[in-house]
């Protein structure tokens, strides 16, 4: 697959942003030395724009990033995509409306991983932005679609953004790469203060109706009009 | 309602010093992403300042904070008020010496809030600070005035400018909105060395005579003569 | 009592030294607001430099420290002293080879203090740095010489510059006002790490002989010769 | 021993190195005040480059670093070396496949240590960095070649490039510093996330065959071909 002339500039801006987008997963202490990938879709082309395997934060330019097809193949850049680009690559085949995904190995949201605990709905901030309890997805090894087939898996049945990849990390997807950096911030938040909450008792979870409630009105009524459509570069 | 010329400087300066105590909140890391907002109530007028909804807080300018009714109605300013402005309403209307409310889910506040546990007077800064165990609200949904209702009953009761809202996050009030930001620090910073101290076992509350004497005297003689009255840019 | 000249300059210098020493304060995030001090002994006087009141650490200078006696009485400086200078006063009074004072409520060692729990010496670190556990001192309310007493008392039945004063936090002392910040440092680490270490298990304490010899080379052979003789400013 | 000629650029080179490494650990708080340090083997030299005892991070430069021979005693430089030269020296005496050395008290691995408790190998990154659970070494006083013997009979027994060791801290080696400071930054994440995980249960350890495939896949297959040979600059 060639890239033509007629993306050259989305994929251009798209190298920009999911350069960008890292420097949050750092300013969030959300990855360590090389750990961690953002990638973003190429709207309409089976491309994605994604971070090199190895690269390190501090250094990271827009021209590093690599342009891989949907099944993780190198399409442009002249370094190696992330090691994990094949399971961000399953997810863009399988889930149309995502156009962001995120991966990290942030402390708290993987220390519920390692248990294989979903995170409980016991705050309106996880009711507003997961509309429930957060998934575990199965263990799987690298290598093959195994992360990928079990990432779609655990949020096919979930309204939840993130996945706990069992013994592993969190996942996190997004309309936009921003949606999903997002969602690795909030998964990380989240799962710090359920933690720091369960050390001394048990949170009661919120009612079913009250979440659904919660997670309507905010995915609805938050944030400015017309945001969204406008542009990714304001946060919602 | 309108905004006559008399309180136009007043409300400019509101908005510059209601923006600037945003970068508190980021400063000591009680916020993250566009969660959490202060505002500031127009001395006088039936108005208050606050931040717009879901604003990124690297961006956020003075021009973006939105001036609203004791309502909640937006009465100057672009962008849709914070979905908290309700809540932030019914304070103002209820507790005329309130000129500060400032709201966020710091994690060892709302991990307290979650259980629905009030945080125990065991140290003389709680006792300086919040004269007493900071009290917890009632859960309440968004979109009426529940949450407003529930966090004047909780401070009502007490000598905290902190309460605890349930499965939710920490409310705090002030004189002025600098006020408020301090009690949101220190609500936080006592939330966490409480829950650390309670970890390995349970700290003994102080005596409520030495509480009330710790209370009466941070109050009346900490800091500088004169200093409250001469400027909200000196910190207490 | 008047300040002559001879000491004019002595005094410029501390008022220097004690202001940027409160920036290691908050870089090692002990504490927050405007709470906590740092005190120096005017060498050869009855004098000693301290923080005034209230003071916000973004915008302290050199010029706000205050001078004065050794009962806590103001002797130059056009603010009011630290609420906590009585404490320190008493310290300079009766332990006179202290040259410096530092209280903060940095949130670990403050947990232990919380509970009137002494830091058991399990680390080498703590044998190196305290010479054995690190004690706690009596619950002790502020207006008299109560915490001073209660500091020195602690503190000569010990080996350790630190002492968890019950309720309230850490106190340490030093030859230098810069050795009793760096023994705040150090005894916001221990007590974090041994926090830690006792959330999943006892640590084993190191036999008394071990922790003498750690405790008497430490002391004798670390950093350069000559350099604490020579100048405050190369940390040890 | 004298340094002739050929070795004075390679030394130059390794000086600016490690001192640019040390800053790797107070940028990933590995570190507190003047603990902890980095050293580097000359290549083809019975020679090491160390952090000198008792220095300050902050105004650390490249001269300051000193040059020992492998038995620790001082070869060229102005200050004493790091107590913690002889533990370096006797690893690379017996390990010639080791071309850097980091210790340090970051807290999570000494929390660990000071319980004398292996960390379990319950995350594909541990099993990708360390290849199995990170193993505990003995107790051992400063002062002769216990520390380094402890070092390495107990990296001997185990893939791990971090030993934990007892009431101590970690000590962590690469094949060059930088692989031994990215070890550092590495046992302190996975120490603190499995300690987080063990809080609230038992997370479950991975098969011996899945780590044994994670293991060889990273070192053989992540970052870039023919990277570490190039440079050390890149990291992995």
């Amino acid at each position: 697959m060639s890239i033509t002339s007629d993306v050259t500039r989305t994929i251009a801006d798209l190298r920009d942003e999911v350069c960008a987008l890292h420097s949050q997963l750092t300013h969030y202490e959300l990855v360590i030395w090389t750990a961690g990938n953002v990638s973003a879709r190429v709207p309409g082309r089976e491309l994605m724009v994604i971070k090199p395997s190895g690269a390190d934060y501090a250094s990271l330019t827009a021209e590093d990033m690599v342009v891989c097809d949907l099944h993780g193949n190198l399409v442009d850049g002249a370094l190696n995509p992330s090691s994990d680009t094949a399971a961000h690559a399953y997810v863009y085949r399988h889930m149309p409306e995502v156009g962001g995904v995120v991966h990290t190995h942030s402390t708290y949201a993987t220390a519920w991983a390692a248990r294989g605990e979903p995170i409980p709905c016991v705050l309106t901030m996880i009711a507003d932005e997961f509309g429930g309890e957060i998934p575990v997805g199965p263990f799987a090894l690298i290598g093959d679609d195994s992360i990928g087939r079990g990432i779609v898996e655990a949020l096919r049945g979930s309204r939840s953004p993130a996945v706990l990849m069992r013994n592993h990390g969190p996942f996190t997807i997004g309309r936009t790469a921003r949606d999903a950096v997002k969602a690795a911030v909030m998964v990380e938040d989240v799962a710090r203060t359920v933690h720091i909450s369960r050390q001394l008792g048990i949170p009661p979870s919120l009612d079913a109706a009250d979440v659904t409630a919660l997670f309507e009105r905010y995915q609805n009524v938050y944030g400015q009009p017309g945001h969204l459509e406008e542009t990714q570069e304001n946060p919602r």
